[in-house]
């Protein structure tokens, strides 16, 4: 199933938006933009500034000024790429914070501090928010008002970060976006809806265009992922209601699952009874919107599906994940690199030897490769399984950026209060499973007893809370 | 039908919250409140504000941290008059902006403004907007995720707002909830609804509370106001999706109504044909949250209405209210003491000698008595009606409060845009129609075409657009 | 709350109609209907025959045949009262089933009984049932895709009940639209709804109107028979989503109700927590539909209620009704007419001869009038307390119209396999409750294990189930 | 993408109706299957027998008895291929009419007809009635209770159906059942909706399994099918609300479309936009249900939606299909065994002799191979071309089944009141389309004004109307 991303506005809904728009602006009959060229040359670019310059001013009442934002929003949607960047530059350069009148603001409040009247301090308090609130982003959150107009923005964001990495111009426009998108979007607003196959077409599509961690192949993938033993639970938003924003896969199994390629078997023989299963595995969790990268669902989304699923099914024991380590091979390969041999335990050394015909630096890195099939050989693999899991174990614990741990993926769910549980071998063996982490797998454990103090010991101290086999492998 | 207002939060509310949030709090496993005393002795006091650090030091992570502002919440819901009060106190003392992080901030900003590096300027800009976020509204933005946390938050603000006249720091915790809420109930995010007799019971008993303008006497008096040549529409928002939070009530007929008793008339003979009429008339608008004031809405209500009744019967011509004139007699009463007879025409003098047998400065005055009879006298009526008007004319057009009409309802619907059609004489023969305005109403004219202009006109130069008649009664 | 009944179709709804069915015959482009007068004389009714005719046959196709049905119905519409009658006249006589062509039917069939092809003899067979849908039943049958149209039916239904009780043609159209009605609304099309105060306004002005046990006085009366600890079930067609076909009100309280006053008083001092509740009590049943009448679904719902609370609330222990003896009184006066005092116990004539200044034929009959005052005078009271609830026992367990319980409410919950539980004395001091039972009402109680057993002795040997309670005053 | 019909309940619904069912009869207590062997042998047969009688007798009461239905259906659904047939002769066998009670009730009403009483005639008539509604109509209509038990009973018709058309016993159960679940599914009680991709998933997917006309390969030949310009409209019923009854694809155009290729292709260039469109398609039909075959909806069907269409877009002028010919290659082959060259004009036969290099009774049949490639030849092509259409003319117009046209869906369309507009050459280049047709198809056109009249036409005297075309062709 091929994935056309979501980073820029299909042609489609572009044009939809820009009927909608239209009929907007028609309504409040407020007409102002002639055309522009596609490109925003100069001169068209001023046209574009004595427009957000009324609706600023508020020229013919709150009504009419929205109309006048509708106009402006309808102008960037005719652009072309081109068009859109000097649009973006214009909103950038000239609509920021005023900072003579900041300058300005702070003076009157620090004649004030600490000795002046507390309560017309705190008036010249309420005018540096006023002032600090840009122009620009007056001008965007009337957006909100139009059909589709947060998504708009939303994808207006998605369109601004690449180009926000190379011009801090931009990125400070991109910060402001962000900020206002965090508000609107905070988690308090959203909703955690449950999706099955009875769900819309249209979303079902979207799920498999956004799957970040396995790729949706085709729809009875889809439907297998729905069926009665598995759950997808998404939020989403009201003026979004069509758009998932972040969304997490469940399968509910007898005993914690160790190897996602069996769950994601289409043709696997045996739906389980729900009501039989004693583990629920989160196998994927997806974002949904590029444009809200850097706002956090994803822990909320996780805790609020684990008292879901409690809630409706009381034989659930165990709550964890089934996850990815994105970030082992690398290590591994910088390890070899620096280490060598020197990685091995001398007990290791010794079996590797009788069954290895290469050194180490050379047959590590064979197990990171797309095509692995070294694992098909058993006296290989059960001797390379050992020394494997014990680096993994090592890497996820001890590998460290910063305070936290190196791993993505486990500096997450670590931050969210989960613990390790246990590695899993041969638990993906995707051609990404194997270019990732030679194939393992991590399952994160989700104990709500302990969720506060693993995060109090994680965040804090950097402490990692482990099961007795992950200690194990790490005393050897 | 007795309203027992919307200004605080009824016991069966507060049981309601109570108990959805114990379970919020139940949930996350967090239980951090011990037992308060209701008023909340200075002791509670410090356990309160070492439970609200908890929650803003996010201690255990951010589900945690929400489900400890919950608990905060389920305190505050538990207290009496008293507690409350101290606990908004305690707030608004303890939890304003940082003021010393604030001075350096200011510091660190002004040092490289105007010559320093402008992206690190920015930056600097961005730690201002941080600082200026107080640690009180952090907190009480949390209180969005439970249920009818929103509504919990509205309700704070009306509770807040009769202390916050008489006590300056509580003034300011007040204007924080109304920034904070104005952005929450931004336009953009509410949605439009008409409200018919389908509509759930629990929903009309609330318009029927909060009706502003003319009160609901009991349930036929509700149901005439739907009935099929009638309509209401309402602003929701979706975090509070049964409390209405401004609306409006329309009746359709044929030529401008002039008389809102026969409008109201749970007794008239005959419902109109909608689709022969030609004129909606807009005859109530009420804000129904108190603790939304000073947030406006009503410009788009109205607008939005008169588009979404233009759209659905192309038979209406005309659209103008049928509004009190609540100013009217206490001007009248100033004026005459300040110019006594010489308020009259001479040729009014005339006349209202033949058939007064006092002076207007006696007569006057009881026509705006609750028991007003003297418009049963016909030879009276004739006789007062004139001079009434012209002068009625004259308050609406030369009464001002600094550039604006002195007339609050006049201000609101010439803002808006709106034109002065004309004055009805006994056009509200209830006792409150007489004590606002000697029983005269007004017509403001919504002109699709002339909304921008005479905004403008009137927002810039006071200028105020009114018909060949208002003007005819101004020459005199 | 006035009623305006439900048996006749009000102006308003038939406006509707006759709209809602012109655009039907709009739309298939079928105009078949010159105007006819309204009281349809003999030229007119030939005229509407002709059409019935070409409905029936079928020109034009399936499509413009149901639009010529529609017309018809608009006809009918269109009738005054007189001229409806000889509608339904024109039916009755004209379009049953075809008796020629009846027996030509059963000679093909007999012709093959006992021992002619059993093949051929079910082909006969089924031509008999196609003869025996009579015209008239095809035609109407056809109204059921006009909106509204099952409810037109249902109140074509009613108006001709009362006629047809004088004029046996009219009975057998009456009875051919039970039986077409019947297999509609058979139990298992219904869906059963619980009914709030969030219940649309109209729903529950229309439960208002129906009520048939316990009068609606008002909204607030309304608003208290919703209140948290009580509840509204109905049962609901998919054809008439807006009316109710039946429906039942519940309290759920602590220990068996013995007051309706109690229940209904709408200012009771407290709400019932549900979830304390062990006891539900069915305090009144009513029908809405009388074009329904004689098709029952009154065991269905109590049954269907008695599961949905059981599920919802596991602290419930007890399901009874609290229901009124509507035949008691005249039963007594019938008594006593014939026995005098010789229906008392010689204690009872004791007790009695101190407190009363009267015979008991006079004393009585007193006893069941509107203003019954006796009850508050202490002796009084209690001194006939004995006798009367002895003798109402007696009523309920002895008093037959063949083998049923002469009762009809009685008859109607033994049927269902309720028990008698208790007799409450005092228990609906109204002037109906004075009237019809001198006061008393009855428990009786829906016992799941019991049900059965219970519905099949009464059934087969009418045999009644009663509490020890019962049995003590039968035995004295 | 593959189908699995719907002839046979799936395992998966069988699943879930039994444990549906099960709980049911849990609710009502009543527990009287003890387990029977699948199969079903004599001795089972009896004991289900007595339960049958036992629900037939009504044995506790209303409620009991639907729950002993539901206990009746359990275990029809716990039998295998062989126990359902076991449980379906039986209740064709002994479940029928009682014919002795028939013969006697025929009696009573002769003995009144034609000279006696006529109101005990309809009494008799009534009896009549009665007796003939069979026992296991009866049972079976009280499955309309259970959780998809309509549709149980409409998959029980569809298993039936084959066994009935050997064996007569059987067959008249059929017939029962299908009369009665004619008057559940009458017209009148489906309701027609709108299918778009933002349908449940689920939905998407049994229009794709049921399609019959051109099958569904995969989600995108859905999604393209449901693209802006192309419509989707299915009957359903309340009782079955996931499971479409019948539904037609229309593709909205300009200009009548010629080519279904063209039509279906997903990856053409342009989705047309709606409001331009002039003309709609109708370019295949499906009914859904087996068990509901020869119940007809398909006319209601097409009209309703040429209604809702010409109502949704003015700009529409022209309704039409795009229509296979099933019968065509066929009627060839036959004419060509009788008449071999003769069916050719003479001039027909020169241009063919010059291109083809064999007797036409040789190419003609492989016009009509899966394969055919010869119309990729251009000469060859041109040639057949005006032959083939000629013939095509004289099958659809002059072919008949008695009165009737011999091609079905001419048939179908033709009794609807639809004229044959054209044919079109190369118009479903499938396999399928050559086999049945040599890539013909036919435009049926649906003109409102002419619709009663060609049904009278064709229905009376078997009239067909058509185009100058097809005259054109035919005079040839």
């Amino acid at each position: 199933m091929e994935s056309n991303g979501n980073s820029t506005l299909s042609h489609r809904t572009m044009e939809y938006l820009r009927r909608g728009w239209s009929s907007i602006a028609d309504v409040a009959r407020v007409h102002i933009t002639g055309s522009v060229r596609e490109d925003l040359p100069e001169q068209d670019r001023q046209r574009l500034a004595r427009q957000i310059d009324g609706c600023l001013q508020g020229i013919g009442g709150d009504v009419s000024q929205r109309a006048r934002a509708a106009d402006v929003g309808r102008t960037y949607l005719a652009l072309n790429e081109v068009g859109r960047r000097h649009f973006l530059e214009l909103l950038a350069r000239d609509y920021g914070v005023r900072e003579d009148e900041l300058a300005l603001a702070m003076d009157r409040w620090r004649a004030m501090f600490p000795d002046g009247d507390p309560n017309r301090r705190r008036e010249a308090e309420a005018d540096l928010r006023k002032i600090l609130r840009s122009p620009r982003i007056q001008l965007l959150s009337q957006f909100n008002a139009l059909p589709d107009g947060v998504k708009f923005l939303v994808d207006m964001r998605a369109e601004l970060m690449p180009l926000a990495r190379e011009d801090p111009g931009l990125k400070f426009l991109e910060q402001d976006l962000k900020q206002m998108l965090a508000s609107w979007f905070d988690v308090g607003f959203l909703e955690l809806k449950s999706i099955t196959w009875d769900a819309p077409a249209s979303l079902l599509e979207k799920l498999a265009q956004y799957e970040a961690v396995h790729a949706v192949r085709h729809w009875s993938d889809i439907k297998n992922r729905l069926a009665a033993d598995r759950r997808c639970y998404a939020f989403f938003h009201h003026q979004m209601p069509n758009e998932p924003i972040i969304y997490v896969w469940v399968a509910l199994v007898k005993g914690v699952a160790d190897n996602v390629q069996a769950l994601l078997d289409t043709k696997r023989s045996q739906v389980q009874e729900p009501s039989e299963a004693d583990t629920a595995i989160f196998y994927s969790i997806s974002n949904a919107q590029v444009g809200l990268k850097g706002i956090s669902f994803g822990n909320f989304l996780i805790k609020r599906v684990v008292n879901a699923l409690a809630k409706d099914f009381k034989n659930l024991k165990t709550f964890a994940t089934l996850s990815p380590i994105p970030g082992f091979c690398a290590w591994l390969q910088q390890q070899l690199a620096e280490d060598g041999a020197g990685l091995l335990l001398k007990s290791e050394t010794k079996t590797l030897q009788s069954v290895l015909d290469e050194p180490i630096e050379q047959a590590f890195p064979k197990m990171c490769q797309d095509q692995a099939q070294w694992y098909r050989r058993t006296g290989k693999e059960d001797a390379m399984r050992g020394p494997l899991m014990r680096l993994c174990a090592r890497y996820l614990c001890e590998a460290k950026r910063g305070p936290a741990a190196a791993d993505p993926v486990a500096h997450f769910h670590l931050s969210n209060g989960a613990s390790i549980k246990g590695i899993n071998w041969l638990a993906d063996t995707s051609p990404k499973g194997f270019r990732q982490s030679a194939g393992m797998m991590i399952n994160y454990l989700y104990k709500s007893s302990n969720i506060e103090k693993n995060h109090e010991d994680y965040s804090s101290e950097g402490k990692i809370r482990k099961s007795g086999a992950i200690k194990s492998l790490l005393k050897q």
